[in-house]
Parts: C-alpha cells; sequence; structure tokens
C-alpha cells in the first residue's frame, strides 16, 4: 500500500495547489466568507473524490494532472465540503467537530457557514463550466440533488429516532455517499472519452466502493474512539441514526463491507493493470475496518 | 400599463408551466422537500426575473416562449427562490412570512429549508447545462456567488447594527439583488445570440433596473404596510439595516431610483420599438414608489 500512500499524496498535492488557484484569496472582499471557504476547505479531508476522478481519468488513459481533470476533481471536492458545512449546521446533524477542527458553524458563525456552503456550491459550478463539458454538469448536478446526495440528507434526518427498514438505510446510504463518489469515479472516465461500456463499468466500480464507504463509515462510528477519528463518535447511536450496523448487526456489516469491495474489484478487473490504483483504493477504503 | 400586465401575466404562466415540468412532484420521495420546493417556487413572486430575460430575449429577436429560454427562465427564478428561502432563515434575516405566506423554515422546519433551498440552486444548474451553453453557466454562476449576490448577503449580515458609509451600501446593492437582475436581462440577450454591443448597452439596463428595484424596496420597506406588501415592513429599521433611505435620506433616494430608470431608458433607446417592453418594465418597477 506504499505506493497508494504515494499516489494519494500526490493527487492532495495537486488538489490543494488547484483549490489554492481556484478559491479566492482571504483578504478578498468580503473576507470573512472567503476565510471561510478556504478554512473548510483545507481541514485536512483526504482528497478520496479527487483520487477516483484521478484514478478513473488515467484508467481511461488520461494523463495526471491535466487541467480540466484537476478542476474537475477539485471541484467535486468543493460539493463535497459544501455538503460537509450544510450536514454539520445546529438545524440538521449538529455537529461541533469535523477532522479534529471545530466546524465552520462554530469557527465563524452559522449564517456565514450557510452561505459559505452555498458560495461553495455555485463556484464550483463555475469552476465545471470552465472546462466546457455540459454533460459532466448534468452528471453531478443530478448526483448532488433530490435524487441523489440531498435526497439521501433529507431521509437521514427524517429517520432520526425513528425504527427504519433496511431498504430505507440503503436508500440514505445509496444516495447521501454514494452519489457524490459513483459520480466522481464515473466523471473521471467521461473527461477521458472511455468508451459507454468502460464508464459503466466504473460507474458500477464506483457504486460497490461508495456504498463500500458509508457502510464502513458506520461500523467506524461505533467502534472507533474520537482521536483516531477526530470527530464526535457513536453519534450515529446517540443521535438514532439510521445506520446499516443498527439494522443488520455488525458482523454482517462487516461481511456486506467485504462484497461490496470484492464486487468493485470484479468491476475493473477487464483493466488489468490500467485499474491498479483503482484496486489499491477499494482496499484503502476496506481496510480501514480490518 | 395595461400592455405590460397581460405581458407580465403571459410570462408568469409560461414560467409557472414551466416550473411546473421541471420540479419533482409533490409526491416524488423524499416528498417533503419536494413538498417545500413547489410550496416555495409558487408562492405569489411576481417573476420579475423570468419577465426580464424574455422582454430580453425578445428585443434581441428571439422569440416569446422559445424553449431554451423558458428553461433559462425558470432556473433564474429557482436561484432567487433559494437565495430567498435562504436570506429567510433564522441565523439570517429571520423572517416569517413572504409574498404573505409563511417563509419556508417556518412552514416546513429548517433543517427542510437549508436543504430544499440547495437542491433549487443544484437543480437550476442541471435546467441550465440542458441548454448547452455554458457561457451561460459560468455568467449566472458568476452573478450568484461571492463577487455578486452570495457577496451582497454576507456584508448586508455583517453591516446589520452598524454605522455604515454610502460605498458599503452601494457594495450591497450592486450585488445582493441588482446580480441576478443584471444577468437575467444580459443572459436573455446572450440566448438570442446578440451583438456584443448590445448584450453590453442590456446589460447596462439591467444593472440600472437592478439597482433601481433595490433602491425601491428599501423605500418601500420604510413606507408601506404589511398588507399591501406581504411581508413584515419596517424590519430594515428594526435590524439597523444598511439602506439607501438610512445613509441619504428619503427625498435623495427617490431622486436616485428615478435616475436610474432614466438611465435605463436611455440603455435601451438605441432598440426603438423593439425595447418596449423593457421599456415599460423599468417604469413598472418606477411606479412601486409614485
Amino acid at each position: 500500500m506504499d505506493e497508494l500512500k504515494e499516489y494519494i499524496q500526490k493527487v492532495s498535492d495537486a488538489a490543494n495547489e488547484t483549490l489554492e488557484r481556484i478559491l479566492p484569496p482571504e483578504t478578498h472582499y468580503p473576507a470573512s466568507i472567503h476565510t471561510l471557504m478556504r478554512y473548510s476547505s483545507f481541514a485536512g479531508g483526504k482528497r478520496v473524490r479527487p483520487c477516483l476522478v484521478m484514478a478513473a481519468y488515467e484508467a481511461c488513459g488520461g494523463e495526471f494532472g491535466d487541467e480540466k481533470a484537476m478542476k474537475t476533481a477539485a471541484a467535486i471536492e468543493m460539493l463535497h465540503t459544501f455538503s460537509l458545512i450544510h450536514d454539520d449546521l445546529p438545524c440538521m446533524d449538529d455537529d461541533d467537530f469535523r477532522r479534529g477542527k471545530p466546524t465552520a458553524h462554530k469557527a465563524f458563525n452559522e449564517a456565514l457557514a450557510v452561505l459559505g456552503g452555498d458560495a461553495l456550491c455555485i463556484l464550483a459550478f463555475e469552476v465545471l463550466a470552465s472546462i466546457g463539458r455540459v454533460d459532466i454538469i448534468t452528471e453531478i448536478a443530478v448526483a448532488l440533488g433530490t435524487n441523489g446526495m440531498i435526497g439521501g440528507q433529507v431521509v437521514d434526518i427524517e429517520s432520526e429516532g425513528k425504527t427504519v427498514d433496511k431498504a430505507t438505510v440503503e436508500y440514505i446510504h445509496n444516495n447521501k455517499t454514494t452519489a457524490l463518489i459513483r459520480a466522481s469515479v464515473k466523471i473521471g472516465a467521461m473527461l477521458a472519452n472511455a468508451p459507454t461500456q468502460t464508464i459503466e463499468k466504473l460507474t458500477s466500480y464506483g457504486n460497490n466502493v461508495g456504498l463500500a464507504f458509508q457502510v464502513i463509515d458506520d461500523i467506524l462510528d461505533e467502534e472507533s474512539t474520537s482521536e483516531t477519528l477526530g470527530k464526535n463518535v457513536g453519534r450515529d447511536k446517540d443521535k438514532g441514526k439510521a445506520t446499516f450496523p443498527a439494522i443488520v448487526g455488525m458482523a454482517e456489516s462487516k461481511r456486506y463491507a467485504q462484497e461490496l469491495i470484492e464486487n468493485a474489484w470484479k468491476d475493473i478487473a477487464f483493466l488489468g493493470d490500467k485499474g491498479a490504483v483503482l484496486k489499491d483504493l477499494a482496499e484503502y477504503i476496506r481496510v480501514r475496518i480490518s
């Protein structure tokens, strides 16, 4: 996994450099919102989505660091950050810490957190427009909307403290986290102008990896400590969140996560050596619970 | 002005019909957010921005009701609604009524209002992408972002209860309301593939009309009653909002609004008869204070 760690570092550096260029300077008027946008964008995220964009792009023949791919990766990371800022708000998940740092509304204030999230979302679409691919804008908008990420977040919030069935938990997982992860992989392939069948297989890979990511997140929330995870843990249970372990138990959740990773591997087997990084990324997500 | 009223009604009907097609049905899962999106979208707005898009589009040779123009007009109205929902939140302007109806967070709840605003913003970009014009997506994203509407809202909130100078009020007005109105007119001209010089003059018209609209809004907030305006009035003063009348006085504000409308008329004089609706729309905005 040392090679993968190097790859993640390389993407992370490139994504940070791109975000550095895209985000207005902290001093740009009005300074407060630009300071918040940078605070949340550089809060130590692992850049999983940019890694998936770049790995899919390269697996389909794209070259590392191409401007259109880096801009897309940075835009997707900004959209992810936008969703985190809004999810953390007092009226939503009410989280005070994220990645070991105070959340945006704690470090600044609630109004600025709402507007800073909005601004990151809007700037991401501006960046995506600069690439000139409306098909990619459509793909991302659908992944983010009420048939994707936002829909998942709505059902997640409305399920709190209720007894929910497996189908509801699956809906939440399919949408809240998986939609944007699946789109990241798909868009990487689309940017490289991969053939339809390749895009479909990579989309399936993204789906499996995204679901695994969320199931494992639920598992970690119950098993880890606050120090290792950098945020409050056990919060899901405290808030009566609809999680996979709560429905099917811990052992079955781990088995399911393993199965999802194996399905992801099968999806990209056709890529052979070109799929090495994507294979390792799936493994990287899995070993968090091993 | 009877002809204008008919025109406004015609655009309003067409915009409503387009929104009806674009917005997911209330019953679409998860129903709550789709109900909210429709509630706020059909809350009785005057559809000023769709009117400006269509009037500019037609003035530049476009045909009324063209799908790309109607979709753009509907998307801009959705973006306007998104901004209103978030502006009304308790952490922002904390307004309970809008257009005579309870605001989204009062009629539903705060979390759903945040997410419903987000979803309208994202859906608007999806709709804009379906037209296939990245230049228009760029234009709208810039108008909405921290160098436009969001920037204006940040400074507006941060100026509350403070003594601010004229330059600050002008910044707020130039951005909070004017940016999207200016973009509406400009995009109408862009959609009709108008020559650069025409686009520039219509953009200037949009700027003058947008500024006048906001100055007049400030005047109305101080002078009108709650019944006629359909929302709480005198709120600006209560909250120590930075308004034009507060800085330069009521008489000078009215003179300035008049000057802006006259400048808007000069901008479109070159259009002759083709600019009749745009001329009337500027007058329509002015007579609100006459």
